[in-house]
């Protein structure tokens, strides 16, 4: 059902608002509106529920910033303790802001806090600033190394957002992509409609390709993009770990369930942008001639910004169920 | 022919240091040497008479080490004025080293310098020093977007290289691959050889799948992981032009010929590092149960160094013409 996007902001924000402030309740329900707007569903209210049921069980304490410790005067070291994904980032990402006036660029390496949801979020609200943001994050281990039958690796995604104009310009380009081949999400969705998966998704418990989705919910996702994939989200996973010092491969909880504390890493690099105005370049791309089966050349961001523009206007569409629910935790 | 390699190195130097000086020579031989002892010929000892004809017509001026200005205390600008790819790497990445005992981070931006030959060379360098670094470059546009005809990206590589172990220690993880499913060097090797390609690998000049190698030289490589690897290798196209203030898509020249200046950007991140010992996780990969159709798990980079050490005892193979054309360069 399509709710519109003021009311949705608004029960969300009674029902986070009973646990903490009303300034990290915003910034947690902000992020999770700001998926719903692009349509990624599985990052959008949908997480609400849980994030309540992991503060009432004490896995998430959502008082928390995180502690910082500077490692250089361009290193931040971050104890996230067990505070909210978005709340621990947002306070790390504005310590680094007011730090690369001086640097040029910052990074943040930060454990120990809740699911960062998507994570293009902060990629692009650094681009909206004119910044250039490198954005990482693990988490439980859900990807097969290439070759291998176990779930070893999370699924590792990558964000990246930069200034497309001028400094002072909205024009932003964001992309924002796991290293597995689908989500576990996607998985999930198709066994619950009880549809089959295409071979090369994922593998089953015992590590052999499966085409049943209740079969690969036990199993491993593959990684994108076959060994290079492979080596890329193995790559993330030893950098954001290394740095953070997180927790890494099956040692690594709290991403999925409503009891465990969430021990993965993240890894934010602030880069004082732009030098170029990329738009004739990203509009030549808009304007190539489309190859046989498709219709364009398509932007990574931009069909989610389209989309949030029209959701703002027509609101977003949730099952009823989660609705329902959303409603009666505000209650 | 098998080429012992401290003869295949003396020769190469003799060689190039008639044109600059030995110190320059020996950082843009051991380059093409290393990539020869990992088994990657297309980035090896191949290049030297092609780098030497470069320095004759003046597209190269191997005398050049780049002008440096910092904007900030952790970002670096580098104008690379024609030099030799190491030689303005190696420049930067030692002023990016001397800074960050006080910064922890920093970055080098660089335009204008030739071919860096193997990304992983200066990513795995930096691991052997305890340092943590995420390498970066662009090139001639040979890659189509997806759902394009055309080639409009770079093949545009990452390289990330970490110690692996305590600091002080020599284990490291290194990985380095391109964001396009093959290079341009697989192609024109399956054209020198009349070997079909997979239709998956490359488009025509007119944007049509193709499996003839040669109709693909003059087309555009598929990007690897479809939209994903797409998404990626625009994203550093993007990423490394609008800091470097390089040339973007068709624009980028030099990176294939004899003549063109060459005007692509590179882009390294160098952090100080390591955290955490990470060699217990790389060593259950190792040992994972390989899924049927492997022998085992590999971890990226490790095939390489492997053979490196073969290589070092056994000697180098170089085609015989390759061979007796370095030797007539140092006559």
């Amino acid at each position: 059902m399509k709710i519109n996007v003021k009311q949705l902001e608004r029960t969300a924000m009674t029902a986070l608002s009973k646990l903490t402030s009303q300034e990290n309740a915003a910034q947690q329900v902000d992020l999770l509106l700001e998926a719903d707007l692009r349509g990624v569903a599985s990052h959008g209210m949908l997480r609400l529920p849980r994030i309540i049921r992991r503060i009432r069980n004490g896995a998430a304490d959502p008082a928390q910033t995180g502690q910082h410790a500077w490692r250089g005067s361009a290193l931040l070291q971050v104890e996230g303790c067990d505070g909210l994904g978005p709340v621990v980032a947002n306070a790390a990402i504005g310590a680094l802001e007011s730090r690369i006036s001086e640097t040029g660029v910052a990074v943040a390496a930060i454990r120990n806090s809740n699911h960062l949801g998507m994570l293009g979020y902060y990629a692009e609200r650094a681009a909206l600033k004119g910044l250039t943001m490198i954005a990482l994050t693990t988490s439980e281990a859900l990807v097969h190394p290439w070759g291998g039958r176990r779930a070893m690796i999370g699924t590792n995604p990558i964000a990246i957002g930069l200034p497309a104009g001028q400094k002072g310009q909205a024009d932003v380009f964001m992309m924002d992509a796991a290293t597995s081949l689908v989500s576990m999400g996607e998985i999930h969705d198709h066994a619950n409609r009880d549809l089959p998966i295409p071979e090369d998704w994922a593998l089953d418990a015992e590590g052999r390709p499966t085409t049943d989705a209740s079969a690969a919910k036990a199993g491993a996702i593959a990684p994108f993009g076959k060994a290079k994939g492979y080596a890329l989200g193995l790559a993330f996973e030893l950098l954001v770990t290394s740095l953070s010092r997180a927790a890494i491969g099956r040692d690594v909880s709290g991403t999925l369930d409503d009891t465990a504390t969430c021990n993965k890493g993240d890894l934010f690099i602030l880069i004082d942008g732009p030098g170029h105005d990329l738009r004739p370049y990203l509009q030549a791309l808009r304007e190539e001639a489309p190859a046989e089966g498709f219709t364009q050349v398509t932007i990574p961001g931009e069909r989610g910004r389209a989309a949030r523009d029209q959701r703002l206007r027509d609101g977003v569409d949730l099952p009823e169920p989660l609705w329902r629910e959303i409603c009666d935790l505000a209650r």
